[in-house]
């Protein structure tokens, strides 16, 4: 059973100055819950769940408060169109300095906006196996629930830092800069990256010029058609799928 | 002005039975109505725009209604949370037979459910040169206004078709088919393609049993991370763009 100051404060959690305040995000459904609790178990608060997923994780240990709710209840705190199981608040990732890129690829993201974006990058780099995600200050938020749905879990696996773009890129002095263009490098004929700074831009607009200046080599995906672009997320996948 | 039983009309168009009953489909948005009246000029059938679109396009000519509306109306004949200047009224493509895969790599989609998704892969298509989709009976509608919107116009240069899809394999003889799956040959590493068949599965569940029957070669997308999957319009953006 939710008190009512409880619901609204779960629900509250679905805007990012709440969120902030609190330094807690939201997760939903069976798979991704799971996989938090898996990889950052330190970091869960509280479980609300159905009867189902509880009596389904009888033989797990538990450290957290789990409570039992309605699918009624669920439905009233959940985020989802279709409220699946178990909502889970868990604790922001502690804040970490940006690693030294020496020896690593990583991606950095210029005003990427869609949470569906976000998220599908977050998983890909964690397929790939690309432990660092930079991204400008106006990207979507990490901890929006959209970004974390569309994680599919990725999100306690990969890295996301925030941060002045253009600045930070001036302080990697060594690296190489990539950036995906229009007009570039194809990628196709390109040799795999041993270390590097890969960047994706906005949705419409592409590359920031202040952030364009910092780019060593314009790389692109052949055009064989007549499509204007690629969905920013698909884009990546494709170019981090060749270079990586 | 638009009178109540207009705005109804346009409504009903949201939802599947109407549009194929009307044979009839929305678009939105200045740039994808604009690569739509470009490439398909003769399946418009009414244009609803406000007065800054009109007179953006008053020099071109004009051989469909167009009725001016204000922001309000279009709010409320529009499917977009973001209504976008013009929501234009499309007659359906018209049905034509799937051709011979002679000489061309198609793309073959099993039960690819979510809108996104298969607008995305419409726009992969677009870009890399594909022009034909077959999709199973169960995947999304080409006509959801969803999948129109992220096609981002491409929808007008891609023919997507319906239909049983493993007789439809059974039929194509010749054809080599290829299945993207969790195992297989590592498509880094295989040559170009110059004819074939690729099949995208389910979001969740795959390749059903009826259509992997079909399948001559299983290929892969070599993981390096931790990610249990791709999302489905990422997976085939990297297998085209390694295969096409």
């Amino acid at each position: 059973m939710l008190s009512k100051s409880k619901l609204k404060y779960i629900q509250s959690l679905g805007q990012k100055k709440h969120r902030d305040d609190e330094r807690l995000f939201i997760a939903e459904g069976p798979k991704i819950v799971a996989e938090l609790l898996q990889d950052v178990p330190e970091l869960v608060s509280e479980v609300f769940a159905l009867p189902s997923w509880i009596e389904g994780r009888a033989d797990q240990p538990v450290s957290y408060a789990v409570t039992e709710v309605s699918t009624d209840e669920l439905a009233r705190i959940s985020q989802l169109q279709t409220p699946n199981q178990v909502l889970a608040v868990f604790r922001q990732f502690p804040a970490s300095p940006i690693p030294s890129m020496k020896g690593t690829v990583a991606l950095a993201l210029d005003t990427i906006q869609d949470p569906g974006n976000l998220g599908t990058i977050i998983r890909i780099a964690d397929w790939f196996g690309i432990s660092q995600i930079i991204c400008s200050q106006d990207c979507a938020d990490q901890y929006n629930p959209k970004v974390v749905q569309s994680t599919m879990g990725s999100i306690g696996r990969v890295q996301v830092h925030y941060t002045d773009l253009p600045a930070w890129l001036a302080s990697q002095k060594d690296a190489r800069v990539y950036a995906a263009a229009l007009e570039g490098q194809d990628i196709a004929q390109m040799k795999k990256l041993n270390e590097g700074i890969i960047i994706i831009g906005n949705e419409s607009k592409g590359i920031s010029p202040a952030v364009m200046e910092k780019v060593n080599v314009r790389i692109t995906i052949l055009r064989k058609g007549k499509a204007e672009s690629l969905n920013a997320a698909v884009a990546t996948g494709i170019i981090v799928s060749h270079l990586v």
